[in-house]
This record gives structure tokens, sequence and C-alpha cells, in this order.
């Protein structure tokens, strides 16, 4: 039996889907997958921060959380008050699971995170999108140095299969060209605007319904599609582009007309996210496209996220599921584990 | 490095694919994979039979039938004659590639050259549809107890990532449901019959264009799809059902309007494969289905292919891509010998 011995950075809402799954799967992990696992830490600004080289009760940990209160209410044995970084250093982990928030400037404090916990030696899963979209190149060396690995699935399509699929399925095939819908707000609010809605009650909508930030500028600028359209490119080919490189239009401009008269022409208005070689370069570009109904991807509606990867032999492969959401993401991380796992 | 040591029963166009695949990735296999392969043996009923355990020219025997000539022009030295059983217990391979007929009566020859390759302790790597849809439990039990692999990824949906995508990224989820496009001989004539070309016609294109044999009762009379459902009900869902125990209506006598008044409801018809759990049980449909242009298998056309996997965390995860083809197909033995090799 393996045993995955856990640090959280972070235990907001991906973070406590993770724990969820691990907690449901347990079973699962043992039988498929000869995997135990243990939680020796959960650090997170708002929570608190305990740890526990024996096991933290991750039961405990998480309804705690769930029913709003702090770890002060944790009344098991716990080293309290340990920063993340402190954690990282002087938690007995061999995985660090970090799930802060999503930095697009500068990657931090992910980064940082991520940086010191290959530098030990640790195996590292990650939804944060920062980190991977400005730094891939730098932290997967780190990681084959240290001979660790560094899992991502979540950052693209949350849990629905990309890196794993395309690294287990796809692996001998040369990907020439990416096609995708990949931020579910903006995908919900243009199929809203389908049915007549305007752009304004849409969002407004997409945000009641907790799809779409107070401030909505990195779904409907771009900016989220723009980082996890790099992160394909860094990762499936070899490219070298950052968020802030890209050629990016979001919707916000879009108006009921453009969207509907798209419609009566058999067209779809999609905000499209698109990587390709050129010259020796491999370039990243988020613009609203026009797409004809005989597209894979204009039957994509609502808040689902689709790819379509163009490789050598096999043509076009196109995968279609969830993109965001508590479950979905703390799959992606549950995948990961399970990954890592095989290669204790 | 490891070696992989290839027996290859039958080489039609599918065996022939993945042999080119395989000179094309040699060094994508080397540098990727740490994998190196040799090809033992080439058994063909056509084209005759050569074994050497030093390894057969792969190139020249390639080209050889590529050109329409026999293994008689072989120049090189190798055992001739061998049967199919002959040679799977007579040469050094730990691989045989089983890419002969499929037969859905009894599975034969395929199924007594697998069960043979199994017990002697070699992979087995087929995308021979028969013996996995007729004798799936038997096959990956006796896998099991001599401890080697049994891959047939390209037994449904050709080299478009099916059971290799189950099984690295949706490993730990429950299937509780699977809905597909599984034959694309039949969508691509109810595709043309949309755009108002009769069944005939349409049928008369699809053998003229190679998607449909001479006789097409296989493909029209729903048994090719029946048979994949089959294979993706007892190896996802654990069930136990044979082709012939499958409810099926093909596509025969579909009119013109039948098709066309769906179209003009805003509907489409396909041929959908449904496998589901009732009862304690496991079963399977397949039949013309009327549904709404919303739902993302309508948007499946012509010969591509399509799964939609509903699952217990992560919801729907539909995949797309080609279900047939010499090099999609020969692709999905690579991708089978990739993971048979990381198994070594």
């Amino acid at each position: 039996m393996k045993e995955l011995s856990l640090l959280f950075i972070g235990f907001g809402v991906v973070g406590r889907g993770l724990a969820e799954l691990l907690l449901e799967k347990a079973e699962v992990l043992r039988s498929r997958f000869d995997l135990n696992f243990k939680v020796v830490g959960i650090c997170d600004l708002k929570w608190g921060s305990i740890a526990n080289d024996e096991g933290i009760d991750l039961a405990k940990a998480l309804s705690l959380v769930e029913s709003g209160r702090s770890f002060d209410s944790y009344d098991l044995p716990a080293r309290r008050g340990l920063s993340a970084l402190e954690a990282i250093r002087e938690t007995r982990s061999n995985v660090v699971v970090e799930v802060t928030w999503t930095n697009l400037e500068n990657g931090e404090p992910g980064l940082t995170h991520i940086r010191e916990a290959l530098r030990l030696g640790k195996h590292v899963a990650t939804t944060n999108k920062g980190p991977i979209a400005l730094a891939y190149r730098e932290l997967s060396k780190l990681a084959e140095s240290r001979g660790v690995k560094l899992k991502f699935e979540g950052t693209v399509l949350s849990g629905t299969p990309t890196f794993n699929l395309t690294l287990n399925c796809l692996a001998a095939l040369k990907v020439n060209r990416v096609r995708g819908i990949l931020n579910g707000t903006t995908n919900f609010i243009l199929t809203e605007m389908e049915r007549g809605v305007s752009y304004h009650d849409a969002l407004k909508k997409a945000q009641k319904l907790g799809y779409a930030e107070a401030d909505p500028t990195l779904d409907v600028d771009g900016w989220d599609a723009a980082a996890k359209a790099c992160i394909l490119a860094n990762v499936l080919m070899d490219g070298d582009v950052k968020p802030r490189d890209v050629e990016r239009r979001g919707i916000r401009d879009m108006s009921l007309s453009d969207v509907l008269g798209a419609v009566n022409r058999g067209l779809r208005v999609k905000l499209l996210a698109e990587v390709w070689r050129e010259g020796g370069e491999v370039k990243v570009r988020v613009s609203p496209k026009l797409i004809p109904q005989s597209d894979i991807l204009a039957g994509v509606s609502g808040v689902l996220n689709a790819i379509t990867f163009e490789t050598d032999v096999l043509g076009e492969v196109t995968v279609i599921g969830a993109g965001a959401g508590r479950r979905p993401t703390g799959y992606a991380l549950l995948n990961d584990l399970i990954s890592i796992g095989s290669a204790l």
C-alpha cells in the first residue's frame, strides 16, 4: 500500500471539494489504486492552520469549515499557526496540494509555494492557473530535476480530462493546433444572449448563479481563457507564452444584435481560445468568433467547456465537459493524486 | 530501455496502419517512452507468414504488402509457413497484436489466438471486436491471472481515447450511463439523408467512399454498434451482455421523410447506442433516436463518432473523434503498446 501524506495550502471551495472526494472515494483509492492517504496539514488564510504528521481528522476539519467555524474549534492535537511556507518546510508531507487564489500578474503566493515544495522534493497537485500560466517551464524543469511530479489537471476544464488525456492517450502524437471554449461564464452569457437576453441581464444572472464574480473582468475580458490557453500552449506545444502576450478580446462589447444576427445567419458567437504554430513560434489568441452551427464547438452551450486537439495521426479529438465547480475541480486534484500515487 | 517483441496476427489495413506508425514514431517511442521494439513475426492468411526472433525487417515487409506482393518475396532469413497458433507458441514475442477480422458469432479465430497468447503469458493488443464483445470477462481474468495486459482501445472509436481515457482519467469515478454514436457508416448515411439524399443513394456513396462493405448488414442493422456497446457495458459497467442480447434496431427502414421531418422540427435522427443500469442489470440498446439539436451528440456528423459518459462526480464527459480509418485505428494499437511498455 502506498501512502500519500497531503498538505493542503488553501482550503476554499476547491480544496474542500477534494477533501470531500477523498473521504467519499477512500475505499476506491485503496482497492483500485493501492493508495492510502492522510492529511498532515491544512493552511488557509481564513480558517487558520493545523498540522500533525500523524494525521489531521479530515472529516472533522471539513465539517468545521462547512459550518463556518475556523480551526480554532479543531479540538484534536495539532501544531497551530504555521504559515504556508513553514508548513511546506516543516510537515512530513510528500504531496503539497496548492489551491490558493489565481493571480495572473505574478502568480503569487502560489508560485512561491509550488517552487518551495518542488525544491524540497515534494510532489505538487494544483488548480492554480497563475503559476502554471506564468512559470510552467521553470517549474516543470525543477520538478524533473527533483524527481517529483507537478500535476495541474484542474487548471483547464476542471476535472474534464485535458492534461491526463493528452499525457496518457495522445502522448505519441504531435498536437498542431488547439481550439477551445475555456471559460464557462462567458459561454453562459453568450448562450443567454442567443435567447434574447441582453449582455447586462445575462451577466447579472451569471453573478446570481455564482458563475461570475462581482468584478467579472477576468472572465468577460478574456483573461481567464487567455491564462488557460497559455497553459495549453506551453504544456502541449512547447510554447513560451504569457497571458499578457495573448492577442485578447473579450465579450464586453458584444451587442444582442451581434449575437442574434449570427444565429439568424446559421452561425454562433463563441469566445474561442486558439493556439497554433506560426513561423517557429506558438501563438495564442482569445476572441469572439463566428462559427458555423456544423462546428462541434457551436453545440457547446451554457457553462460547458470544450477543447479540440488537432493531431498528426488522429485528426481532431474533442473533449467536452464541466469547466468549473467544486466537485469537478476537486476531482481534477483527485486524479492528479492517483497519478502521483502510481509513481510512489 | 524496455523492448517490445511484437508478433502480428493479421496484416490487413489495421495491422499495416500500426506498422507504419511504429516506423514513423520509433524515435518518439525511444525518447519519450524509453521503448524499443522489434517485430518477431507476421502471420496473415493472404500475405503469408514470416518469423525471426532476431527481428523481421518491418519496413521491407510493409512495402512488399503495400505493393501487392506476398511474403514469398521477403528475401531475408525467416521461418516460413507458421500458422497463427504456431507463431504465438514458437516465437519469442512478449506482445501479440491480434488484428484478424471481427466475427460476432463466436469470436473466432481471434478468440483462440488471444486466449493462447494470454495463457502463455504474453501481453495482447487487439482491435478485434469479436473476442472482447463475447468474452471480455473470461479474457480479462485470464490476463490478470497471468500478470499480463489485455488492451483493446481500438475496438471502440478507433484511436479516439475511450478505454485509455476511462482507465487513466476517469478511473476513480462510477460510470452510470453511456450514450454514443459508435458507427461511422450509419452516421454518414443519416447525415447525407439530412441533405435530402435517399437512403439507397447515401448507402451507395458510403460504399464508394469505402465506409461501407458490399454487404452493409453489420453496419446498417446495428450489429457493429451493438458489439461496441457490449464492450462498453462489460468493461466500464461490469455488465455481461452479448451482441445477440442487445435490443437492436438499425437504420435500414428509415425513410427520407422520417429524417427530414425531424430536421424540420428542430431534431436530428441518430443511431444511438445506450448503456444503463436497471434493476441490478446492465442493459444495452441500439436504435435510431430523435434527439434535440441542443444535444451535443446532434452535432456529431458524417463519419465522426462520439461517446458521452455520465459519471458520479464529473457529470457528463463527451469525447468526439474518428471512429475508423487506417491511421486512427493503428494509433489505438500504438497507444496500447505504450501502456504495455510502461508495465514491462
